[in-house]
């Protein structure tokens, strides 16, 4: 049984479907790119101006040759297959805040390095990622567009599989060689020609469209013979009609529309089927993330790319705070919670996301690990075998006698989780104690884990083919 | 399909039970109330010492007189029924400590009157609770024993589930009348004789004890023909078996062995099944009410109360938090989702409490209610209904159109939850408004809440009977 059945029933997904279908051919979707639009109508879409029509034909023809599951090649880190449940997940957040004892400030490139080791350092984490670098003061501009990505090849231990080749403020007719490049760089340090070695994202321009750039970078990365996932991230009443269905019906078509793409370009093209729509607050017009509409977008999600036979990318530990405060702790549970129940076979966002996107806070890193195993315990369920009932045990006991008796034994450790950073003390003994705070005890474990971090070997040839792509100032170590 | 399903199979609960089964009829349970035993021998049951077996027949028998469903009756707020997700809550914390400001204190009258205004404001409770009082100086044996009822009926518009009558110090040959005389009161203000007007709590002492004032509490209750719930909280390793399944096993032994006794006392009974056992953290050997474990034990309550045709009570707002943070927010979250998804007949710590059930905390109220609202959100699921997929509009608006026109539509407002209590601004605005902390909102809240708070109309005869029961303090208002 599926997490999602609770909330989505097969009769739903096909209603979906339907009106997904309604969309993409009475609608349309705006492709913003002459490339796109002569493939379509080279395979016979109907097309005006800039708008696409998709008939159910041509979607299921796409959906057909779409891969159910794909694999990533990598010589130093294993090959890895994303789909069926496959979690890669990342904690990833923005580049733009970070909150720091209750206090938000912009972001620096010592702080993208930070977030690097945490993620690096963390338990629950599998995928690595590294943001695009803030002050680019002194870098070329190959180190500009490849720094992200050679700084990955080069520190981190974790699964590469987002390229992070920064195209920004770069001229439109620039982006397809330069992200076509990065693909190549790749290739070259993973020592393959022809395999798959890397996902990265084209997002759609809710509602019903494609903007010239992220059509260049599909084009780029169908052309390398690489992966591709798709993740809109529609507002209700904004970019988005004003339900949950009908904003996740245009962005699914969104989404379709843009794997139509992929797979008239080049059949067979692995991509992940993504969604992180979520709500619009319409006191302040912003996006909400930590909304319980959102966890239900997340089960949507899981059942669609069933429905599609796709793997797929949705939730995370997503918040709207704006500080590390029982705000944090709620929705990034609620949060969290849908997005484990559904597996994800993809995740960006997985630890120390919050302000809708915009702000990273470390001990939320840490908050958002403790809630991951304690998710995950839950998902587990109760182990009711024969030997878990005890009943030996408990006929020695008797009645109103104790169960403590010498070491704890192993299936107490089996069965109940240990809190990491959670406080379990008498609340006396806690507040006699000094009254130490969970984000006192965040703050050190933060420092622990970016201390602990050391950075991993890689071939002399690899080093060597990194080394224009790095910034001096990391070429080091970092 | 029913939340727990998920996580329990009809396999499962069956296996409980059998092992439940063999501790009740091979290991017992006891009683140390010559009252109950002399019950137990009168009707077949083998006793050995304090110590009742109950077989297979003994336990059919009284599951089968125990109603599915019961009324309770009252005239001033109307009768209600418990069982069918009736969802009878109330808040309730301590009387023991208070967070505030990052403080942990001892509780005063105040705070527990401060408490029950908080109840009686909040749009998520629909029952009355009433603390204890702490300080009793100059208070009647009869104001201490009947006043947190009296505080009740005199204060509250809400239904007044459970009795509260405190029988704390008395000498235990006093409790039985103690507790009669109380559930009597309560026909005497609702003007009725025959009918269920209270539901009061009766808990074992674990593992499979029942100790000497709870049964005279039983025995008052059954006598007086009012309803009782039993919930035992059995701590993993101290005082039930290292395991979950094992836990629960022994824990619904009590439960059911304490049904038992009330069927035979009086068949027909009216009785809820009840458990909010949970984890022991080992490193502190303490309570762990926030755990994971304690989710599932949520949903093994509601499936083996579906199984044993009972209503039930499970869960709470529960945490182990010492400070309003995130730890608050999350274990809340997890624990009221579970809680709500099983949909518990009454359940007794919907909001406020933390610190492993000892610490009261005014500002968790308001933030329990914003975690209550965004569960109940999602467990809505969506609305696929055809005008929800808002074809027309989408069609209207277009590719790279925007939804937003004029006033919020109606649609948008039905879909979506509005944060009452969590930030859903910018980043910037808010770091640059002054950073108000959501606990700084939440403390104006609960101000605005305390004060909001006002006396409901009772006859004069209500009054008069009343009056001996209500401290001196407490007669004119609160």
């Amino acid at each position: 049984m599926k997490a999602y059945e609770y909330f989505i029933s097969k009769n739903d997904v096909e209603k979906i479907h339907e009106n997904v279908l309604r969309i993409l051919s009475e609608v349309g979707v705006k492709f913003e790119n002459p490339k796109a639009l002569e493939v379509f109508k080279k395979h016979g879409a109907r097309v005006d101006g800039e708008t696409v029509y998709i008939d159910r034909k041509m979607l299921e023809d796409a959906l057909s040759t779409a891969p159910e599951k794909f694999t990533i090649y990598s010589c130093t880190k294993g090959e890895v297959t994303v789909g069926g449940g496959s979690m890669l997940v990342a904690g990833l957040s923005s580049n733009i805040y970070i909150q720091e004892d209750g206090k938000i400030r912009k972001m620096t490139n010592d702080d993208i390095i930070d977030q690097f080791k945490m993620n690096e350092t963390s338990p629950i984490t599998n995928c690595a990622r590294f943001n695009f670098f803030l002050d680019t003061s002194g870098m070329t501009p190959e180190q500009i567009a490849y720094g992200p990505l050679a700084m990955i090849l080069k520190y981190s231990t974790k699964h590469h599989l987002t390229a992070r080749v920064c195209a920004l403020g770069l001229p439109h007719e620039k982006v397809y060689e330069v992200m076509r490049k990065g693909y190549q760089l790749m290739k070259r340090f993973e020592g393959v020609e022809d395999k798959v070695v890397i996902m990265e994202g084209v997002n759609p321009l809710s509602p019903l469209s494609y903007d010239y750039d992220p059509i260049e970078k599909l084009f780029a990365l169908c052309d390398e013979g690489q992966a591709i996932w798709i993740t809109p991230c529609s507002m209700p009443l904004l970019t988005g009609p004003a339900s949950v269905a009908g904003t996740l019906a245009t962005s699914v078509a969104e989404t379709l529309a843009g794997i139509v793409l992929t797979q008239l370009v080049r059949p067979g093209t692995p991509v992940v089927f993504g969604n992180t729509s979520a709500s619009t607050n319409m006191r302040t017009v912003q996006l909400s993330i930590g909304a319980p509409e959102a966890s239900l977008i997340n089960y949507a999600t899981a059942a669609l790319a069933d429905y599609y036979k796709l793997p797929f990318r949705t939730g995370g530990a997503l918040s709207d705070a704006k500080d590390f405060d029982v705000q944090a702790g709620a929705e990034s549970m609620m949060m969290l919670y849908s997005t484990l129940s559904c597996k994800p076979d993809f995740a960006i966002h997985f630890a120390g996301t919050m302000g809708t996107f915009n702000v990273v806070c470390y001990e939320k890193y840490i908050l958002d690990e403790e809630i991951f195993n304690m998710v995950q315990r839950i998902l587990r369920g109760i182990d009711f075998s024969d030997e878990k009932f005890c009943f030996e045990e408990i006929k020695k006991v008797g009645p109103r006698g104790n169960f403590l008796r010498g070491r704890t034994p192993k299936a107490y450790r089996e069965d109940y989780y240990l809190a990491q950073l959670f406080n379990k003390e008498d609340p006396m003994q806690w507040q006699n104690g000094g009254a130490v705070s969970v984000r006192e005890v965040a703050k050190r474990k933060v420092k622990e884990r970016i201390e602990s971090y050391s950075c991993p070997e890689i071939t002399k040839e690899q080093e060597e083919l990194l080394a224009p792509y790095i910034p001096d100032k990391y070429r080091d170590g970092i």
